[in-house]
């Protein structure tokens, strides 16, 4: 090889290693609606998105969301978010106030983007990553136009997260706020010295029972020799804390720590939400026996 | 930089530019059928798609097209095609004339290309887009071998448009036809003064009801100051046209314009769909008081 | 065009022609699950996979399989696998002993790599590809960390596949081994002369019904002059063969050879599982008059 091919080798190398660099390295957006999958809603969503941006990926995480279920939204935005690679944009659209003055809003973690309704569903995520900005998305040059009152989904936020993805900075769609809505997940309440009270966040598919409580809020089960318990739950009681679901016998139900580091009371192969005709809201107790010589009973004395 | 690393440079750049131009241009494929997502169907038809193609991107828009319902399958299309970026190949397989002598037909608009078989699917697509060129695909060296009498979704029209993306050019494909089946979409009926007959086109996810009619069929609704109004469905009367699904309350039935640009029938947060017990093909009617002096009414005398 | 512009096009254009051959081949995973779309855990499986390549293909193939039902899974695997292109990594994660001690397993044919828990849901691929070459992935250090003893899709599954894709040699994950559990899939038995008893394997989105027999266990019905037969399910007698679903009068149940080579009980745009009141794991007797002269027959006896 000659000093110019040579020359011309060691250029064109660095550029394409750069450009192989930067090639793979493709916006991903995910979506979370109550849209379900039975009408042309999504596809259409995706269709505005890749007419701005040809190149994004687009992951749906969900759109079984309860219609209407801001809540629903929410945690299933917390379940998943932080498994996606950094400069993920997460879109969610749970919108029972489509078409009024609701603002749509653009909400930035140190990793990630958030776009959404202001109604609350990004209230898992304040509480989860720090130092988010939330901005008021106030630039509708970058909207479909005519925007519709019904298919905002399409009109506003698909848009948005389309110019997102193409590297448009946030700070061209509007101004930072700091009055968006904001509602506190349900904690656990310790109520006297050996009662624990939560509730169930979700039933899964399975029909496992997710509630609001983490091992941190029953320390004691997990010790080496923990406590007898029990945890009550529409008038059963369920005294057994397994490693795996695998573990319980036909029928018999059971507490784990599941995947989300809430405590979930399952059944091997069934559907413990069925067993317990339980359903999100239902309260939880959990009581733990011998408390009082305990030490965080003492503490709370 | 010297000469030789200058000159490198430039060649490479405008060279590499031209790279990434085209790069990120992957083709689009659509995709819309009554095959649902409970077997293998549709991941079956994507696996032959991206054995042709390896570079697109496969886009659902709804595989849940009630059971052989070609209206649905062709409204499908109709509402969300337009939105996708010029080139999009959308592909229809509802087909319940699967296996008999029925063509495989390849369309073509200024902006896009439509597979389907010949069953009418595409009507809505015939009245909207201009000049839509049909081809009865004859190619058979494009297909699978063997072709099922069963699954033409996967043996003719996946490779179909596999090769399509890949660009081989439609008169490839076959010969144009003038005599595919084109069916009329259900149109308003004017029935004496003050009395418009329209029908149900489609009951969506949340239960709101669409009508096949069009804010211009009921132009005087739309004025400064509208004349009262019945709505007539399923014996309800429906007197109230809101601006958003929201500004209904509770229980209210009302009729809003819809995103896809029809009247719609809902109620706030529920199923209007439900407390009317309707369905697709329901008749609809639209009394206007006062329409013996207006306008309109006196053309139509 | 000078020396030097000329040597570095010349370098540049076999070196982006290069680039243009490799870009396109992306890796393609696919999935197959029991665990349903009303959840995120099929999105954030899907997060940990672009967390280790961005650049990756996700195709679902279904995630309604059977709620732990471990055959369910390897047919709908069977029937779909080979129509990918090479290359193509399968995971299938239907785990009813997640948590438990039960191997992840690596297996290699020669076009493909399938990954799943050590369950027997590869049994159908060890029937059908040649020189399986199967492993037990022990390499941790590819988990996330930690493992939950309930999401084992999320946190063992997904980054195997993901740095799969990647191109991580398959001797990095784990030894090979032998004492992987396969079960046989159910084959149809003559009983006597004229009777060949076959089981339903499944029922499908349309309520076709998917039997194990094959043209070739029928070789009669399938010869010029088929002898009269018989097909006997849950009671019923279906005496008809045809070619397309769209041959049958309405109503009429008939037989037909489906797009995964098994004879299949149909109705015309209906549902011949509710007719029957069939479900997977019911009988199918399969009478043919005349055997006893037939040379079948006769090799019988």
């Amino acid at each position: 090889m000659g000093r110019v091919e040579l020359a011309a080798a060691i250029f064109c190398s660095s550029r394409c290693k750069e450009q192989e660099k930067t090639l793979p390295r493709k916006s991903i957006i995910t979506l979370i609606t109550d849209f379900g999958t039975n009408d042309h809603f999504v596809g259409t969503m995706k269709g505005v998105i890749y007419n701005i941006n040809p190149s994004v990926e687009i992951v749906d995480i969900t759109h079984q969301v309860a219609a209407y279920d801001i809540f629903d939204a929410a945690f299933m935005l917390a379940q998943s978010y932080r498994f996606f690679p950094p400069d993920t944009i997460h879109l969610v659209v749970v919108d029972p106030g489509v078409g009024t003055s609701r603002r749509p809003l653009l909400a930035r973690s140190l990793a990630y983007k958030f776009v959404a309704p202001d109604n609350g569903v990004l209230s898992l995520i304040y509480e989860r990553e720090e130092n988010v900005e939330v901005r008021h998305i106030t630039a509708d040059h970058y909207f479909l136009n005519p925007v519709s009152s019904t298919f905002q989904g399409r009109d506003i936020f698909a848009p948005i997260v389309g110019w997102l993805s193409k590297g448009v900075e946030v700070d061209k769609f509007g101004e930072p706020i700091s009055d968006f809505i904001k509602f506190s997940s349900p904690k656990p309440k310790r109520v006297g010295d050996n009662l624990i009270k939560g509730v169930v966040l979700k039933v899964d598919k399975f029909g496992n029972i997710l509630t609001n409580l983490r091992p941190e809020d029953l320390a004691q089960l997990f010790t080496e020799n923990p406590p007898p318990f029990k945890i009550i739950i529409n008038q059963h009681e369920i005294t057994r804390l397994n490693l795996a679901y695998s573990m319980g016998k036909p029928g018999e139900l059971f507490a784990i720590v599941g995947s989300s580091g809430y405590l979930e009371i399952c059944t091997n192969r069934g559907s413990a939400a069925k067993l317990l005709n339980v359903n999100r809201g239902v309260d939880v107790g959990v009581t733990l026996a011998g408390q009082k010589s305990g030490t965080e009973s003492q503490e709370s004395e």
